[in-house]
């Protein structure tokens, strides 16, 4: 597996995993129970069910979630959640408050324009996505007892290092930072994440949401949307993306063998402030977000001109650093950190980044 | 890998894949591309997109698909099908009509109810499931112009062995029987296969439907179960089940190299009927279905007793033989027999299904 070693994959999601969960997986194939692949075993069978349960608890501890939440494992990605929140919470409300600080924000908020009327309590857009604009709870609708936000902007760089200060439950998009900080729960009311980021591979989502909110949804909503039948039947409804329940297992695991949550959190620290220091000490090198919402997770930067952005990333390939191209929406490149990505492949990176600065300014 | 070639595994899906495809699999970890692992990779990378194109090319040709119909790789399962036809095609009818012969398409139909009237044309609940009730275009509904069907029921084991004889439009769930038959795309308007029996593993759903059947949605349809909006941007409006695409084209590779479409139809013929032969000369096992509309995919038998029945399928599992118990509605045993399910392994059952009947009849 020396291969993989070399090469640093940068991708906003997909995105890399642990090379000990790749070792995992292979190990398991073809033989991970009973003589057959997980792919291959009933979702009812006694090895799933006990692997399903095994994941529950260990996102309840990791997360420290309290018991009037409930846990749901559901197919899909984020975007079936922009509408899966629209049918079972939003519909029965008169109006639901935004903040928008980027595309994901904007397109949940386009998405749960369908199920009710939203109000943008804060737009980034009139800072050119460069800040979270000022706001408070007097910029909210009176009549709303929602405030959604994207906790983390893959495209635009911009989290919440701190969550939204409001009276309001808050609905939060965690797809790209979950596991990476606490979440209060008295403040949340239903916080998700799509697991191509940090829990695994694409397929499955995972979603937490006060138990109480439930047996609320819109008549014409989607069984398998539906939160609280996925809730009765243990997000068995249907059959559930076995393998990517199993690889969200593995990275579960992976996580508590290298010190849990308070860990994940002083590596992504430490891997975005190496990246930031390098952007920051150079004239060649330039991210435009403001410091105190500096995305830990997604560092987008440009260079001098777009023709030096395509040959950075092409040489970048060259020499095993993967997918740092810029999202089509805005250009230049993005370095992904998520927390598989290990503090080597952001020293080489930097290396490259200096190399490449001092061969091309 | 030779453990695995001992056991056989008769689930009903989650089901057996080929070990050739297994093998595939681990060898592609953790270097399927580039240094990377699939699950790893951006699903608008070259190389992902390439193996995109090559799944819908495969099935095109497999299937022998016309021009006017497009093919879709959506998120989830069959339920999630069940929904996506009454929000994109059903809810603007006044009626539509359904044929019910088990579990799946009474649930179907349930879930339709939702968004349409829905007219039951026959019941296979009048006869215990044991048959398709006889039918005319005089049953149907003169207001519908769409006939839903489940072209396998894998619980009660029966099959359409030719598609419903009517003038209407077939929308039929094919999951259990896809790649299996040719599918006759006048009758049909669309029919849809979710993965893990026929097609790799499950989290990703085939969907091939008439074009001029698009654009015509329910205003509430989440997007990402919108056909429209999932045809326009090629299956990756949000980021799909890239590892689920990945298995299927292999299973798809793996039909093309053995013998396409005919090889799998006459496979499927010879391993139900190696089954059904060893039933039909047994008093101690029993298939209640009638003889036309038997199922070559799941076979449900019982035995004298259910205690006998534990006891077989205990005894199975000692062999190799496993998961043999049948589906928790019926009760009884059933052996699931999709393409991946070599001959030998029917063999073995059929030997050991002797072995235990003369050991306790």
């Amino acid at each position: 597996m020396t291969l993989h070693e070399g090469i640093y994959n940068f991708s906003s999601g997909p995105a890399c995993l642990p090379l000990s969960v790749l070792e995992d997986i292979k190990k398991d194939i073809p033989d991970w129970h009973s003589g057959m692949s997980v792919m291959e075993v009933s979702h009812r069978s006694e090895s799933f069910l006990s692997l399903k349960n095994r994941v529950e608890t260990s996102i309840k501890q990791l997360l420290n979630i309290p018991d009037d939440f409930c846990i749901l494992l559901m197919h899909g990605g984020a975007r079936m959640q922009f509408s899966a929140i629209g049918l079972n919470l939003f519909y029965q409300e008169s109006v639901v408050n935004f903040l928008i600080t980027g595309h994901w924000s904007h397109d949940a908020f386009q998405e749960a324009s369908k199920y009710v009327s939203c109000h943008v309590a804060a737009h980034a857009e009139q800072n050119g996505y460069t800040m979270i604009p000022p706001y408070s709870d007097s910029d909210m609708s009176e009549q709303s007892k929602f405030l959604y936000y994207t906790d983390n902007e893959t495209i635009h760089g911009i989290e919440f290092l701190a969550p939204p200060r409001t009276r309001l439950g808050l609905i939060a998009d965690m797809t790209s930072s979950i596991l990476t900080k606490k979440i209060d729960f008295e403040q949340h009311d239903l916080i998700y994440a799509s697991a191509q980021k940090n829990l695994g591979i694409a397929g499955v989502t995972l979603v937490i949401v006060r138990k109480s909110l439930l047996g609320q949804a819109h008549p014409l909503t989607p069984s398998v949307l539906n939160y609280k039948i996925t809730a009765e039947k243990g997000s068995l409804y249907n059959t559930p993306p076995v393998f990517a329940i199993y690889v969200l297992d593995l990275i579960l695991e992976w996580v508590k063998t290298n010190g849990g949550l308070p860990a994940c959190s002083d590596m992504a620290n430490r891997r975005s402030n190496m990246l930031y220091n390098m952007i920051d000490n150079s004239h060649f090198y330039q991210n435009k977000v403001s410091v105190e919402v500096r995305s830990r997770m997604n560092v987008p930067f440009s260079l001098p001109s777009p023709a030096l952005e395509s040959k950075f990333v092409l040489e970048a390939e060259q020499q095993g650093l993967m997918f740092l191209k810029g999202h089509r929406a805005v250009g230049g490149c993005r370095a992904s950190l998520y927390n598989a990505m290990p503090e080597a492949g952001v020293a080489k990176l930097v290396t490259f980044m200096q190399q490449f600065e001092s061969q091309n300014k």
